[in-house]
């Protein structure tokens, strides 16, 4: 269903078409097998010692630019990979991190990754690796490996019963997706971090909500799977993101009001369903926060299988299977 | 994680387990091509006139067994395929009823196939067909054509404030899945039905539920898709069943009490949530309806991401994008 709005001449996407906005990567498909095959064409997996699985895709632009130590293989075809197989010792977890962490140093002083930023502060884990295996957050973005989110929509009802939703803008000064609408509270899943505890933190952190009450009120409710190219509103454009967004729910009285703490968010919004939709439609949301507000309409039986002839699509690109492990 | 019982001495499956035990179809997988690969050396793939999509999967057990008539091509190579291509006419919707009707018509005839019974009732759509195309329920088996349930998860709170779930138990004279477990409410969606008007039915003529009730109260949450190579539980073992189940949760006061009606359920349980997980665990439900079951756990939070290794992994299977058209 397309949303339209004749007041305001506003013709918005499909649902399908806002799942497309972020689940963009081609998939395997074997009556049109090209788009896929052309993609691969120019794509690099990543591979860690002693096991046959990719980790991660890295564009092109990336394995060209990148300045590769001994302690990585490149190797061009047939397959395009590129092999973590550190020379500096056995290939122990010990010397893959320090061989990741040298690359990504030597990587930023090039300065022409301006993903890597100055320094590097966070670690996020190498999602499913046989050993703990951890390095820069803002690295995973070149190697392309899979992130992991924790995402909570925040909701109450108005003395007629209805559903508002609590919307972020994200700050006019955050580096990407600037400005656009987000989930009430969204935030990383650190290397060290459970999925609770990280949504507990990022309550606190982004909307001043009470850690106490998170914990007892939030409601786990499943995991999107996604699997992006960037584009220009992310920084990054081009750059492959496979990612997982841990979904919450939280119901909360009227008189809850969700404030701006970090400096992250420009300001709260407390919209009604329609809104939201709307705002979805014009491609104003973070591609990958509008998923999330779908699948909420959608396990809340507001977009309904009769009403949706996209509706089994949509739920399926949801929760896409990922070509890499996603185990904890 | 497993469900273990020291003092029953039961080590049941993992919720993976559980998932594999329906969605068990290859996926593609770059770093294992082999399980797919040689499963489609086998597997007959069925095409409609002027699509280049495939709409289902033929066992090659039925391709030899199969009475073909002229308005079907059968391809053994390089990549097998049955296409319907009507010789009575030109390939008008029409002419493609008639010609699987007439082929079905025959194969009850030899006898071969206990998959069609002794006549058809039901007809099921071909899922995303560009024009109306329907044709008896029984014969979707054989063309491994995609199917459309609708599912019902019913519970309730007892005074404690603890869930329980209505579980019926399937009668011991069906003839598949026998006196296996089930979900609360559960149908097949026909050709000509909207989702919810089939789960109104179905509610009302498997567990007695008033039909105003149902329509009113019943929740959509999203829907199920997976892949399953039959079991001999089935009656069709080795046949090939892509399904997708719309999947609806109905919470019920504690007076209300699910009754078999039409003789299709033996008798209902009341249960609470470890029962239930338990007899998942072992086995006892019909594999498709323990998926509803997983969902609705994961989606009510009872099953969390952080005591679950495998929790990406079974979501995106719970949702597997299927590789036939599913659009209304």
């Amino acid at each position: 269903m397309a949303v339209t709005d004749e007041a305001d001449g506003v013709c918005g996407q499909s649902i399908l078409d806002i799942v497309k906005e972020c689940d963009n990567f081609p998939y395997h498909n074997t009556s049109n097998p090209e788009p896929l095959e052309t993609r691969m064409a120019s794509t690099w997996q990543f591979f860690i010692p002693d096991d046959p699985k990719p980790y991660g895709y890295l564009t092109s632009s990336t394995v060209d630019k990148m300045p590769w130590t001994p302690d990585f293989e490149i190797i061009s075809g047939p397959v395009k990979q590129v092999r973590l197989s550190p020379k500096s010792g056995a290939s122990t977890p010990e010397a893959c991190q320090v061989a990741m962490a040298s690359l990504i140093s030597l990587a930023r002083e090039t300065g022409l990754f301006p993903e890597l930023g100055k320094r590097g502060r966070e670690l996020y884990s190498v999602l499913g690796a046989p050993y703990p295996f951890k390095f820069d957050r803002k690295a995973h973005a070149l190697f392309g490996l899979v992130t992991r989110g924790v995402h909570m929509t925040v909701y109450t009802h108005n003395v007629d019963g209805e559903m508002r939703i609590w919307v972020p803008q994200r700050s006019l000064d955050r580096p990407v997706y600037t400005g656009l609408f987000d989930n009430s509270v969204a935030g990383g899943v650190g290397a060290d971090e459970a999925v609770l505890d990280a949504l507990v933190r990022e309550s606190a952190e982004e909307a001043g909500l009470d850690e106490g009450f998170v914990r007892r009120a939030a409601r786990a409710c499943g995991a999107l799977t996604w699997f992006n190219i960037k584009d220009s509103r992310s920084g990054s454009r081009g750059m492959l993101h496979p990612g997982i967004q841990y979904v919450y729910d939280l119901e909360v009285e009227a008189d809850v009001v969700l404030k701006p703490v970090d400096g992250e968010v420009e300001k709260f919004n407390l919209w009604d369903v329609e809104t939201v939709r709307k705002t979805m439609a014009q491609k104003k949301f973070k591609p990958s926060s509008a998923l999330v507000l779908l699948d909420f309409f959608i396990r809340h039986g507001m977009i309904a299988p009769e009403e949706e002839a996209d509706y089994v699509e949509v739920v399926s690109r949801l929760h896409r299977r990922l070509p890499f492990p996603v185990g904890a």
